[in-house]
């Protein structure tokens, strides 16, 4: 997270992967890069990941100025994590991750999910 | 490592990182996009990697097809690894974390170095 990370590094390859800092983040910053995320919809999209992990990770990206938070206002209007301008400069980053991803599974004989697509058909109103 | 990945992820993503599988192997695969490297040349790029390391992701490397090694014939032409056909797809991914960090750096008041500059005024004969 950008609060603790070193003051230099080595090469602009290690800087990058510092600031995504591993797995989990990397995967909610790709699904934030499709549109603003509750954390019930990111629940469900990462039913893998512990509660735990899941709010330690998102306070680590708040605390890193990569998304941000807009509090709700009640049941109608959940709060919900969006990318911030920091964030937004990693959009492309992201989705060369996600593409790559997609289009090379057959090669690699494995089989990859598309929950961005349910995410899509159960877009909330906005 | 390919031969050890799993039959299906949740998302392409998570399987993108899981080929890229953590900091040192992106960043060998990012020199290798440059042009072949002979291991005497990654040991310098990555002073703070120890032998055992690099060894071991090498051989990772090699074993997900990402990579392959040439046999050099003695001290004059020493072996060297290059990218394999699979880890070429991935050339376009590993540009952009290294560009995103080129460019973003100074926002992060971090400063990073530029080792495949010196990499390239050092370049041997082929």
């Amino acid at each position: 997270m950008a609060n603790k990370l070193p003051k230099s590094f080595h090469c602009s390859t290690e800087f990058t992967l510092a600031v995504l800092g591993g797995k989990w983040k990397t995967v909610i910053l790709c699904y934030m890069t499709q549109r603003p995320c509750r954390y019930s919809e990111l629940r469900r999209l990462m039913p893998m990941v512990s509660d735990k992990v899941l709010t330690g990770r998102l306070r680590d990206l708040l605390s890193a100025g990569l998304i941000s938070h807009r509090h709700g206002g009640g049941r109608a209007s959940p709060g919900a994590y969006s990318l911030a301008a920091k964030g937004r400069s990693l959009s492309n980053v992201l989705h060369q991750r996600y593409q790559w991803g997609h289009d090379n599974a057959g090669k690699f004989h494995v089989e990859v999910g598309e929950p961005l697509k349910a995410f899509e058909r159960d877009k909330p109103r906005a």
